[in-house]
């Protein structure tokens, strides 16, 4: 069977939800550490994640390059790659982004919803492109063997990025703006521009910025396929976003960080501050089976099944991370 | 010749500082990183080491381990020990110890000049011990890797450090105070505690804790030949404290940092503000052959001249931070 790459997930962790991962056949997925953090928090995130994985050693690894992901995976264990939506980590300081990555830090979104020292998010009314300090982070980045994540990052500054980067960069959760329109989502032009540059998006099933929590299977994987007819099959992969046990509370930390005292609907829209249901068929990373098999059924060969279900992150995370 | 280690600098650095490592044939040195940081502050510290070695590569080599050590001196190059004058940098937290020792931090001393969450210093008027985190401080440094400095902390926490600790630690820089009565140095019984334990201590040049600036290179070896006397030839290394290229601002950050609005005098003594003139005989690290001349004078032996010279100090390092 295919080995499953979840790019993003940004839900809570406990034995129980790793245990999913391994269920589902989920052999590697990168998680969410933080949203809002700044450098110390980031510190205390990462501490709190290595004895996370210590005290369920059994079940997952942090992996920081494809050799380690494999020997997860050979061990019947969940490689887990730690991810930050947020650069706001690296405090605009250039000598951070290196003592990060040394700790394990693999993949940082440039921005999360909001404008910061690096770029604009796909919120914000102007972008401005990629900062003067953003070009040196990205190349620094590179550098250091961290994935640049465009997800939430607005798309001049995706544009600019695409471009500056020295290696490919991922989009790790979103889905074709054409499809489904929604601030969130990507243009046609930016997604061919990313996979002109060797990049990968993960397709989302977050239901605000897919087709809802009644869409079908089917629906889902049609999705899939209109994105890899217009930009390729090795540039296509999974990012579920999945908040697996967050509460509301998580999802108002995820919106309102500490940035406002009003109210954010982030991508809920308008007057939306709930959560939204998953479909039934993703209601945890152990559902993955069914996704495989309606790729399967879509009429993907066996070949293009295993790149969109986890082939195509792992090139992607071999170039970027190491091999 | 014997490879010098000089287990404590606290001074600047340049091409100039690091070229002299090189003409005065030490192979180690630990530097000061920071006095009064904390973990951001020690992060960005961090990273302008990173930059400064990279940019000096071809004198000087980052080393976390004996075999970085020794390969370091292979190359014609001095290895550079990155080490704090404060575990402040933890900010009582446990995680952040793994991380900077993941960083490469490899010499924290417990306290500098003040009581902090772990323990004492030498200049506090009550000394309580190790605190309930020093205690779990003191056991997560030996499993990381980080070598532990009593050199500024207060007798009753060294004690209990001694006691606590699972591997050996270090005195870097102080002398025998039944010799040179004052705060910074330490009495016969820590030091012979220091030493059952595998410990080492490093004699230091620094004018107001041993013959001051007038002092002869005979009178230092005499001090250097009673300590051997007192805690044998395994025990007894050099830590000089050499404060190379620092100005009367350094001085005054080291001994008045952020904590006082009035004036500290440091090891200067009452009424004593300014920086103290080093001995003729070592104005850098370049004049080390003149010391390990005059401890063959001294009538030690070629291999007891090794072991005070820096072999002493390589066993220790390798028992604490990995062979």
């Amino acid at each position: 069977m295919a080995v499953v790459v979840d790019a993003l997930q940004a839900g809570k962790w406990d034995r129980e939800v790793f245990q999913e991962l391994l269920d589902g056949g989920v052999g590697c997925v990168t998680v969410t550490c933080g949203f809002w953090d700044d450098a110390g928090e980031a510190l205390q995130k990462l501490g709190d994640w290595r004895e996370l994985v210590r005290k369920n050693a059994d079940l997952v690894a942090i992996a920081r390059n494809r050799a380690e992901i494999d020997a997860a995976v050979a061990s019947g264990r969940a490689a887990i790659i730690l991810g930050f939506q947020n650069s706001d980590i690296f405090e605009g300081r250039i000598a951070y982004i290196e003592l990060f990555a040394d700790l394990g830090v693999r993949v940082v979104q440039l921005t999360y919803n909001n404008q910061n020292f690096i770029g604009s998010s796909c919120y914000e009314s102007n972008d401005s492109g990629l900062s003067r300090f953003g070009r040196e982070a990205v190349l620094e980045m590179n550098r250091t063997g961290i994935l640049i994540d465009l997800s939430h990052v607005g798309e001049r500054t995706s544009f600019d990025t695409i471009e500056v980067s020295e290696r490919p960069v991922a989009i790790t959760h979103a889905n074709p703006a054409w499809i489904y329109p929604h601030r969130r989502n990507k243009s046609k032009e930016l997604l061919k521009a990313l996979a002109e540059k060797g990049g990968v998006v993960g397709c989302a099933i977050y239901p605000p910025i897919s087709g809802g929590s009644d869409m079908t299977i089917e629906t889902w994987v049609d999705m899939v396929a209109e994105t890899v007819n217009e930009i390729g099959i090795d540039h296509v992969g999974i990012g579920s976003d999945l908040g697996r046990k967050n509460t509301q509370a998580d999802l108002d930390w995820m919106r309102m960080g500490r940035w406002t005292r009003g109210i954010d609907y982030g991508a809920g829209g308008h007057g939306n501050t709930k959560r939204a249901a998953w479909p039934e068929w993703f209601q945890s990373s152990s559902q993955y089976p069914l996704i495989v098999d309606a790729l399967r059924r879509k009429g993907f060969s066996e070949a293009e099944v295993e790149k969109i279900a986890g082939g195509n992150w792992l090139r992607l995370y071999a170039e970027t991370m190491g091999s």
